[in-house]
């Protein structure tokens, strides 16, 4: 990818299913202003809320930035985005109403700025290949272990959206044909042994017999794997075994440089990354493995929104 | 893609482990002369017989044909390729001593004309994608079910190579974690469930008890199959599931617009595609299946010869 030497600035704008992250970035990365406002999901008021806060960044901007040429306006979105429609082609009732919705061509007519849109794992990968754990590579996979499994492919320096912006759905890849159903209908999903809410779910089932002993969340879950508990221990180990057979798997697939992983499990580090290097190592093939890189996401909580920003360069210039 | 409406021809080469079969192949796929050879695979002269069958399509053209611009020269070979250097990354026993050899440079230095190599199912893919099962779509998944498993992919109208050319290796996808171990090192791979090897062996592991009712071949499994033999419908059963699921992530990963499935196993038609297509249609998410077809190849044997060749216009002009 080419670099961005200039001191223009974009807006980001970080859409999730509870609250807006705002912010005005410049094309090195640096934020200089940052908005938080709640997303209204259940009063569908997504898009009055959007256009609030880019408002407001606006102002900001006109009246202590404006010798900075403002460039555009980059949005991430919980949903699938269409990207080069620049719609939501599917949103589950996390979001109810936004479905369909135009956001590129609405965002456009209001404020009359290049507009991007794309799905929130497709621009945290975007920020990591740029200033991140990835930078520098032009084959990446990128997951992302939150409440559920998110994913994002860079092949030879591009995105990958698919026919309409469907692509990367990682969570959704199925490393046990004979596993549990998933929502998606498919059995035995990298999501059922790698998210939040998988791991939480199992744990539960696995204690069943012992209300005592049930676990309050996924991260009560995680603690107590650290502290050597057996019936976490399992749950955790299958984690592991899911993640390493879906990574050797997707190494096969795209021969990258780097695998990100990002979300709240990744954040563990090398107690989580130590037995999963480890078993990817013997999964496989040498002549791939010897290419790449197993690493956790190095930007923090601003990532998604500077990955949407970036887009007005990366797709823009 | 753009398309190639002039009258030039390239010379195609499909390099295989027993045989490397030459064309004069014009812009519109057009086959003006063939030719095939022996590999000598075994006496390590591969690309003596590469040298050979290129100077033999050299005399037809310069003798009968010379009014056609020669643009270049395209081969697909067995093995992994290393697009961008034009190199043997890896090659099996299949042909041995090839890993490492240079057959970009050599040939280039050799003929003094543009050379492209890729692997076979690249080319392969390249050919469906142009005059096949894929004219006209961006985003193509493409199978070759032989001895092994082959795979392909086209992302936003471009074959995705990974790193070193190692992508697309579909047939090393775990589908089962907990399945039988594979010889790339990872447990259950769809090639285990969908190659002719696989077939073969998991019908000769349920009828071990039964000597005289073992199969000759994986071609044998299928007949019994399909005169509904008890045995070779529980194989080809799982060949199904196995292939299902991988489809299924494949959906969800690539967000294709086709899937093409080719070799020996696919010839089989309805038989195998009309089963198939309702289990995927029941694992795949409906914002995605909406999108995509699953077809057989359209093209016959001499496919990845053309395939070769069409790399001359695809990465040339």
């Amino acid at each position: 990818m080419i670099s961005y030497p200039d001191d223009s600035v974009a807006i980001g704008v970080d859409i999730g299913g509870t609250k807006i992250r705002f912010g005005l970035v410049r094309s090195d990365g640096l934020i200089f202003h940052t908005l938080v406002l709640p997303t209204k999901a259940a009063e569908q008021r997504v898009m009055e809320q959007v256009y609030a806060g880019i408002e407001q960044i606006l102002l900001v901007w006109e009246n202590s930035l404006a010798s900075h040429r403002l460039n555009g306006i980059g949005i991430g979105s919980a949903g699938q985005i269409d990207f080069l429609r620049g719609t939501v082609h599917f949103a589950s009732e996390l979001i109810p109403g936004y479905t369909a919705t135009p956001v590129k061509d609405l965002v456009t007519q209001r404020f009359n700025l290049p507009v991007y849109i794309d799905n929130d794992v497709n621009v945290l990968a975007l920020a990591e290949s740029r200033f991140g754990a990835g930078m520098d590579c032009r084959n990446m996979v990128c997951l992302a272990l939150g409440t559920g499994v998110g994913g994002a492919v860079i092949a030879d320096g591009r995105l990958l959206h698919g026919v309409n912006g469907g692509a990367g759905e990682i969570g959704h890849m199925s490393v046990n044909m004979n596993g549990p159903a998933c929502i998606c209908g498919s059995y035995g999903c990298l999501e059922i042994y790698a998210s939040g809410t998988g791991i939480f779910n199992r744990y539960q089932e696995l204690t069943v017999l012992n209300i005592k002993k049930q676990a309050t969340s996924a991260n009560d879950v995680v603690e107590r794997w650290l502290s050597g508990e057996m019936a976490a221990r399992q749950v955790i180990e299958m984690t592991i075994a899911g993640l390493g057979a879906a990574i050797a798997s997707l190494i096969h697939i795209f021969n990258p440089e780097v695998v990100v992983i990002g979300g709240g499990i990744a954040e563990l580090g090398e107690p989580l990354f130590a037995p999963l290097r480890s078993r990817i190592s013997t999964l496989a093939m040498p002549s791939m493995l010897e290419a790449v890189r197993i690493v956790p996401a190095e930007l923090g909580g601003s990532s998604n929104m500077v990955g949407a920003a970036i887009q007005v360069w990366e797709y823009g210039m």
